[in-house]
Formats: structure tokens, C-alpha cells, sequence
């Protein structure tokens, strides 16, 4: 077997833990130095390798390296760049393989969601009709858990965790001040078209009638009389109500209610301000006093609440990624197998690219409500391991220490990228 | 010396640590069963005192008592309700003191901000007036951090760590996605007319150039055109730009930026959606891509991330309460003195109740930065201290595991409260 070199990449939204899956994939690298040269990673994720901005791991003191265990978002930088079908633009993925041919890379490891686990299998493609050996392996990511057949996605846990604590949090806050002030309290999270997230607000209440008292999921069509007077009967019972919100509700028509126009690279419309809008409507139709948070990037960044079990499996899949690799597997990428939900149990298994690419899987049926606004037991069995456990970062003056990377560049080799 | 009961209300918006306050009254009286017999608390604050909702916290399980050391929120409920002046509206104060007279209560501790003060100042006058033997106890409570003679207040070191936490972790989600996504992210915190919270966003970044890159506090007026300059200039320099924005900012002719137009109890103008607002600066006047966040609630009541430093002052303050009510003090608060900067070193003090009421400490000019945008470093002096340690709450499947107390009324011994 030859030595060839690897290049790692992160790929769109990030994560508390997609660092862990980082560190898994390098960790991993270096226990087979007679297989596996250098670790590359692409400085802002596929742009590192489009623009040979490949970033020497090998150069970056291990300490920092360890620290990625612990440390949230892409330390390498990533980016929502999605690279066209092979028939518009081969340009983009022949130059993949030139650099990769450049640095003598036969691994390509992309860590991201559905649309990245496309581009890797394109990839995957281009090296075989250029003639190039390289071995393309996907590793799932992302918080809002809706890749296909994998149990659960990295950076989901942790994700869940935050808001569940927070949702938690907020309740109690907002049970104190109801009397005299707030009664109703909207949280908005993010979640385009899969409630995922907003299901794991499900898990800061235990028994019925427990805040938060009202799940607003993409998957339910948003209808506001029904919501208004659900508000309404909650605050006359409990006394005051707290909404988990998902940024991509929309209404029956479809229309998103929070739709902002601008659109990401990868087409998909900006979202956010759902809370407010809600907020809006319950003060002009009843009344009622409230107060609303929009959580945004402190969801997905909240490492300093990360799932243990979160932590884990996302190295896991940085392991599991090299180790196929290393088994020839190609075009693959690894999964979470749930065993047993209690005790929780699970295994790594892997999948064809090609089945992953652009899909969604959204909140089944039965894991909400039939009345549409909460979650079911099937739901919580499902979620509560994924939460299980602390995993607690070190801390230093007060605040949690993390790592910025030295992120030191190999010489160019080749002429600039000329898109 | 006789032996009388105690009253025990939280009053005005709830924090991380206020029940570490309610369990260091309630644990340290019970260390003085000849003095004082049973702790009463206020449902919903000073509202059961008027209503005759007297909480008995013998009644309580220990376990549940000493679990509110850890348990965010007001676990006995708080309300927004200021008392009138005493010559406007005697009938309330002669009512609290009749309640106190029928339930044998010598002791009254107040537990709130600023008007809470006021409150508990306005009580002793009338219990005097009324030749009722009463002692009343202001406790220091607020995110705000806005009372004066107290070196800082206990909730605020809690809401600090969060945020700096918060920011930091956000600041490497953007760092990450910059170079072809978000550019700008705005949180907006807490502080209406004081930018504690604001300058405590500051200490998530370490040296020149650190996120966040521009903080903007209600003390200082806001420029739009310098501001978006610096936004620019940020991303130019950078390659992102994070801002942290305190709800309260408002432009050189007083008004607010997010004024809704609701106001609260206390005649306080309901503030929120100024992240939004500059959001839309900065993509209508820069055409950058942002993201924002607004944590509200979620920055007092996280208890799962707070100051070692905050949950100890805040015991402090309540056993201190009982101490100096037990020495004959009457219509005086605790207070935190700082001894030293470096070791942290502090002791309890106590001050009038009158010097205190309706009084707001603002950030002081040398601890924001000359040009408005940061803090100094005599601001991180007095800030690092106040978010540091960590005081984790036991976790119960995956979440924090908080109490909700059974809150026991004691059986009514007067007539209804006719307001």
C-alpha cells in the first residue's frame, strides 16, 4: 500500500462539535503513519482546495490539536459553497483533482450536511473519470439532525442540549414573573424545514402541562387562530404559556412566516424573526404581555453545554471516516446505528454518498403530538439519549478556553484558480 | 429578646442566583430558631404580603430549600409592583403591616433592584409611623448591575459569564463561516439605561482585534453613520464583524432605537428588537450578510453557566440580611465591597436603604473605551472577578435539575385586600 496525504474539510453551517469530528479525523491519521501522510485541511472548507489554500496540520502544535475536542465551530474555516452538477462545470472539479494530485492526496474527507455529502460524491465521480485514485468519505454534521439514515447527526446533541436547558431556564423566569408581568415567553430556533430542534425544547418539560407549553414545528402548517386561542386557554390555566418556535414555520399556503427574501448561496431563503412576528400577534390579539429570544448562532455554538454522548459520536465519525478510507471504502460515509434506546446503545455503520445527497428526513408524525404542538413518548425515547451527559470544557479566567489555530499554508504548487 | 417570624419577597425581574439569596435568608434564620421563628415568603412577591399568600417555608422539604442554591428564577414567584408614594397610597402600607402584625412577622427582607429598595425603605417609615415593631432588610438583586454603593450586584456576574460565554462562542461560528456567508452578528443584550451587561460582552475577546468587535452602550448615544463605518471597516480588516448591543441604546435626541411602545409597571418603556434594527442597517446601507441573536431571558435565568463568584455573594447577601436584622439594623441593604482586585477579595458592608432607593449606577466613563466601542482595561479589572468560577447544577437526564417548590400557604387570618 502507498502513503498518500489526506485533506479535511468543513462544509457549511457549523457546529459545537464539528472541531471533535476534526480532531477524530486527524487523530485517527496519524495511528497509520505508513498509510497516511499529512492531514491537509482546506483554509474556508472546498475553497481551501479550489484556491490550494491547504493548511498543515502537521505544522500545529498538538495541544491545539487535542484543544479541537472542545472548541466549537470550524476552526479551519468553512463555507457554503456548493459546487455545480458535473455537466455545467467541470472546471471546478477538475481542479479539485489537480491540487489534490498537486499534494499528493489520495483521502478526501468532507464533514457537512446533505448538500456538502453531494459535492464529496461529485467528487467521487471526477476522480474516477480523470483517471485519479482518491478515496471520497462524507462525515455527517449538522445541528439541525436531517440527514438520512444516520440515527442522529453530530452537533444535533449538543444543539438539543442548549435549548432544552435554555427552554428550561426561560420557563422558570417567566413562571416567576407572570403575576404582574410576562405571560407569554416565544423562543425561535433554528430548523429550515425539519423541527428537529424544536422537538428537543420538548424535553425541558417532564410531565403534561410542564412549559414549554406550545412546539410550533416546520412540519405542521401554522395556523394562527388556532395558535392564538392555544395561547390564550394556556395562559387562563397556567397562567402563562412558553412557545419553542422553529425559524421555517410556514403557513397552510406555504408561505414562510418569516421570510426576510434573501437567499444563501446554496438557495435557500434567510430566515428569522418568526418571534417576533408571534410576539406581534400576541400582544395585538390578546393582549398579553411577553418577551422573546432568538437564539441564532449561541444554538449552535454553545459549547460550553455540549452533549457528552454529542462529543463522542462526532469524534467517532472522524475515526470511523479514516478507517473506512483505510478499508478502500469509497463514496461512503459513516452513521450513527442506534442499538438500544435504554440502555442507549449505538454502533458505527456506513452508507453510499450517493443515497445521503440532498435529502431531508423531517420529524416523523408520530414523534409529535396529534394536536400538532408538542412531542410524543416515541420522540423522547428517541432524543433523551442524544442530550445524555456533560461534557464540559476547561475553563480559564471565568470563561471557556478555546482554541484559535495557528492555520499555517503550504506552498502553492500550482497557478491561482481562475473560476 | 422575643421571638417573631420573618417575611421573606422577590421582587422586579428574577436572576441566575436570586434563590441562592432566599436559601442564605432562610438557611441562616434557621440557625436562630430563639429569634426567629418561621421564614414566610411572598407569593409572587410583595403581592402575597398584600393578599395575606404567605408562603411557609418550614412547610418545605429540605431538600427543595437547599436545591434553590442551584435553581434559577423566582422560585416563589416576583412581582412588578410599586407601592405608591405613602402619602398617595397609605392603605397599601397600612395593609402590609397588618398582615405582618397578624402573622407575628418582625422581620421583612426585600429582595430587588432599585424600586424594590424604595419599597422596603417606604415599609420601615410606615411601620415606624404605624408604632409597629419592624425591621426592614433590603437584599441587592439585579442583572442591571445598576445599584449604587454596592460594589456589584448578585444575578449580574451569572448574566455576564453567559454572555461573554455566549459571545465568544458565537464570534468563532462567524469567524468560521465569513469568508461566504455571515459577515456581521448582533446580539443584543439586557440594560436599559446602564451597559453593565454590554461591557461584560467585552471581556469574550482578549487582545486587540478580538470579537467583539464593537459594543454599543446606552451610556454612550448612538451614531448610525459612524457606526456603519466601523461595521465596514471591521469586515475589511477582519473579515467579520460581531456587535453586542445593549436593548437600551438611543440616538443623540433621547429616544430609544427599539422602543416599542409598551411600558411596564414601573412606567419603563418595553424594549426589544434592536438587534433586528441594525441587522437591517447593515444589510440596507453595507449590503453584508448578518445574523443576529437577542437572548433575553435566556441571560438571566442561565443558572447551568453561572459565576461561582455571583452564587456565593448571593448567599452572602441573604445571610447577611438576617445578620444585620438580628443586630438591631433596620432600613439598611447589604452590600458587596471590594478589598482587592488581584486576589478578588471582598467583604459585606451595608448601607441606608434611603441612599440606595431609585438610583441607577451607570458604566463610568473611563471604563468604556475612548472612542465608545469597547471597554478599558480598568472595566476588565472590575469585571473579570465577577464571572469567575464555575458553579455547576446537578444534571438529571441530560438537564439541569432545578426545583419547583410546593409553596405551602399558610391558612389566612384577615379579610381580603380591597385595593
Amino acid at each position: 500500500m502507498t502513503r498518500v496525504n489526506a485533506f479535511y474539510a468543513q462544509s457549511g453551517g457549523v457546529t459545537a462539535v464539528i472541531n471533535a469530528s476534526a480532531w477524530g479525523v486527524i487523530d485517527t491519521a496519524r495511528r497509520y503513519p505508513e498509510r497516511i501522510g499529512t492531514v491537509y485541511a482546506g483554509l474556508n472548507g472546498i475553497l481551501g482546495a479550489l484556491h490550494e489554500d491547504l493548511i498543515d496540520t502537521a505544522q500545529e502544535p498538538l495541544e491545539n490539536l487535542r484543544a479541537l475536542r472542545h472548541t466549537p465551530a470550524g476552526a479551519f474555516g468553512s463555507a457554503r459553497y456548493k459546487l455545480k452538477g458535473l455537466a455545467e462545470n467541470r472546471a471546478e472539479y477538475q481542479r479539485l483533482i489537480e491540487v489534490f494530485r498537486a499534494h499528493d492526496i489520495g483521502y478526501f474527507f468532507y464533514n457537512g450536511g446533505g448538500d456538502s455529502q453531494d459535492t464529496a460524491h461529485k467528487v467521487a465521480q471526477m476522480g474516477e473519470q480523470m483517471g485519479y485514485p482518491l478515496i471520497c468519505i462524507g462525515i455527517p454534521k449538522t445541528v439541525d439532525n436531517d440527514l438520512p439514515l444516520t440515527d442522529c447527526c453530530p452537533g444535533f446533541g449538543s444543539a438539543a442540549k442548549y435549548l432544552a436547558t435554555s427552554v428550561r431556564e426561560a420557563a422558570l423566569d417567566v413562571a416567576s414573573m407572570a403575576k404582574t408581568s410576562t405571560k407569554v415567553f416565544i423562543l425561535e430556533v433554528m430548523g429550515r424545514h425539519a423541527g428537529w430542534l424544536t422537538a428537543a425544547c420538548g424535553l425541558a418539560g417532564e410531565k403534561t402541562g410542564d412549559a414549554p407549553h406550545i412546539l410550533l414545528f416546520p412540519e405542521i402548517p401554522f395556523d394562527e387562530a388556532d395558535f392564538l386561542a392555544r395561547v390564550k386557554a394556556t395562559v387562563e390555566q397556567h397562567g402563562h404559556c412558553v412557545v419553542a418556535v422553529s425559524e421555517g414555520i410556514r403557513t397552510a399556503d406555504g408561505k414562510f412566516l418569516a421570510e426576510s427574501g434573501l437567499r444563501d448561496a446554496f438557495g435557500h431563503a434567510q430566515l428569522g424573526g418568526v418571534a417576533p412576528r408571534l410576539a406581534q400577534l400576541v400582544r395585538d390579539q390578546l393582549g398579553l404581555k411577553y418577551h422573546w429570544a432568538v437564539a441564532d448562532y449561541l444554538q449552535r455554538a454553545a459549547r460550553h453545554v455540549a452533549s457528552k454522548t454529542d462529543v463522542k459520536q462526532a469524534y467517532a465519525m472522524g475515526k470511523a471516516a479514516v478507517q473506512l478510507a483505510l478499508k478502500g471504502q469509497n463514496s461512503v460515509m459513516p452513521v450513527i446505528v442506534r442499538v438500544s434506546d435504554e440502555p442507549y446503545k449505538w454502533k458505527v455503520g456506513h452508507v453510499p454518498l450517493e443515497a445521503v445527497a440532498n435529502q431531508e428526513k423531517k420529524v416523523p408524525r408520530e414523534f409529535i403530538r396529534e394536536d400538532g404542538y408538542g412531542i410524543t413518548p416515541a420522540c423522547r425515547r428517541y432524543l433523551a439519549p442524544l442530550i445524555a451527559g456533560e461534557d464540559t470544557p476547561p475553563y480559564r479566567d471565568g470563561l471557556p478556553d478555546y482554541v484559535t489555530l495557528q492555520n499555517r499554508l503550504v506552498s502553492r504548487k500550482l497557478p491561482p484558480f481562475q473560476p
